[in-house]
């Protein structure tokens, strides 16, 4: 395995790749990898003859006031991960490289960014777009890899990837969980022990819900409620939202119908954590 | 050559040809094909082993009160343009094609179109940044052909593909001009006789900018007096805008120097045409 800096050095091995006909699968990450991602490079490697790992902590998806500066990094670390798992690059490009002077363009969508995660951060889905657009274009996979823990942003590239004609394979890959139910996060590494511990109340939200739907309960407001109740019931969680919507749209649904997605943030001290189920009813 | 009308149907071929090691050479037009177009036709096809001319009336490039539905179509005329000049794919969707139930998705810039054309046409270059993200996306050529007299377009796809990363060389090519110096455009058409002669006056006034350089004069706002005066004696026109800027980032320019772009945007009736001279310095 290689670690590469420079978007030259990326493109001229895929290309040797492909001209031996290989295929290549892209798994874009901010690095500082956890489980979550490993299931992802793992299914790549099982998938494709090459895996590129891209480990690069995109500014444009920060805002002013987020945690772009404190953001954990560990490029050792996932070294050790990406090799032991099966990947042949790691991609690890400077700010610079993928941000040069004069760069103006962007990767923007109307309507899925405008609900969930993106009502509180504004710019965060424009900066997503943006850079996932960026390493399809140097890397040209034929698969990419995205976990279902960011739901919201694997709606949003699959109809980017539909859009704009992306000839890549979307992959979503299932939410990977601590022993005790927590989904697996880089930003985890905020919470103090007792946030941490308070932080279950997610995945037992996310269960509670499931259950709700299998009992069959259809009405949205009431599964979300009693889910808000039962986070609410924890004095260190502050919600940013929970909302059931359909994964396709992001529109707000009244009946648990279709493709559905239940999905919540919530603040533990200074972590903001994500968690969700994806239903189809 | 062959006309096709669907996305897979293009994909499918150029994926033949690439695997033959064949090169790919991309004109995206408008249609309507004139002697402009086909100089980046030929160029296209001396520079690569197959070349795909799109004909496509982009919607989303037009504003509310511009002439999509206007706009002349004729693509018996254009298929023989084509054949004749060794095209080997026509690619003429239908808009569903291009833009299915639920599109959100857009390439956008901040900077360079806020300048020139940009100001009294909003949406335009979105939309165009747009429709050849996708052609690039589905024809995923080696070199792409854009004609200087849409020199804003130019300077734009060409920031596109660097911020971006897409791996296609841009090749920019001169303006084709009639025996009197009008530059060839679709919308010449729309011109009346009358218009037509005294559309002659955009050519005299980039004459007269080109020879106010040679002279050694290096005033912008001199230079571009001069023209404007020149295209006010013509009655039957009414003048947009003409501005020198620098070619690469589109600001204002007091002194001619550098990348320099004069560009001008006139009004003849129904028809709005333009025209430039780019200049080194």
């Amino acid at each position: 395995m290689v670690i590469l800096k420079k978007i030259d050095e990326v493109r001229a091995q895929v290309k040797e790749w492909k001209k031996q006909g290989l295929t290549v699968g892209l798994v874009p990450t901010m690095g500082y990898l956890h489980e979550g991602h490993q299931s992802l490079i793992k299914k790549s490697v099982e998938q494709n003859d090459r895996t590129v790992v891209s480990v690069f902590v995109n500014p444009i998806q920060f805002g002013p006031n987020e945690d772009l500066e404190s953001y954990p990094r560990d490029l050792e670390a996932d070294a050790k991960l990406c090799e032991s798992t099966g990947a042949d690059i790691i991609f690890n490009p400077e700010p610079e490289e993928m941000y040069a002077d004069g760069f103006v363009s962007f990767i923007n969508m109307t309507g899925l960014p405008n609900a969930l995660c993106g009502l509180t951060r504004p710019i965060h889905f424009k900066g997503v777009c943006t850079v996932v657009g960026k390493l399809f274009n140097i890397v040209t996979p034929d698969r990419a890899y995205f976990g279902q823990k960011d739901a919201q942003q694997l709606a949003i590239i699959m109809r980017m990837v539909k859009d704009l004609n992306f000839d890549i394979e979307i992959v979503g890959c299932p939410i990977i969980r601590e022993a005790d139910g927590l989904a697996k996060s880089s930003r985890n590494i905020y919470l103090t022990p007792e946030e941490r511990k308070a932080a279950v109340v997610l995945s037992k939200a996310v269960k509670l819900g499931q259950d709700m739907i299998a009992d069959g309960e259809r009405d949205a407001a009431k599964i979300v409620g009693e889910m808000k109740k039962l986070i609410s019931a924890e004095p260190l969680a502050t919600i940013d939202y929970v909302e059931m919507v359909n994964m396709d749209t992001m529109q707000s649904i009244e009946k648990a119908e279709g493709h559905v997605l239940c999905a919540m943030a919530v603040k533990f001290g200074k972590a903001r954590l994500i968690d969700n189920f994806i239903a189809e009813l």
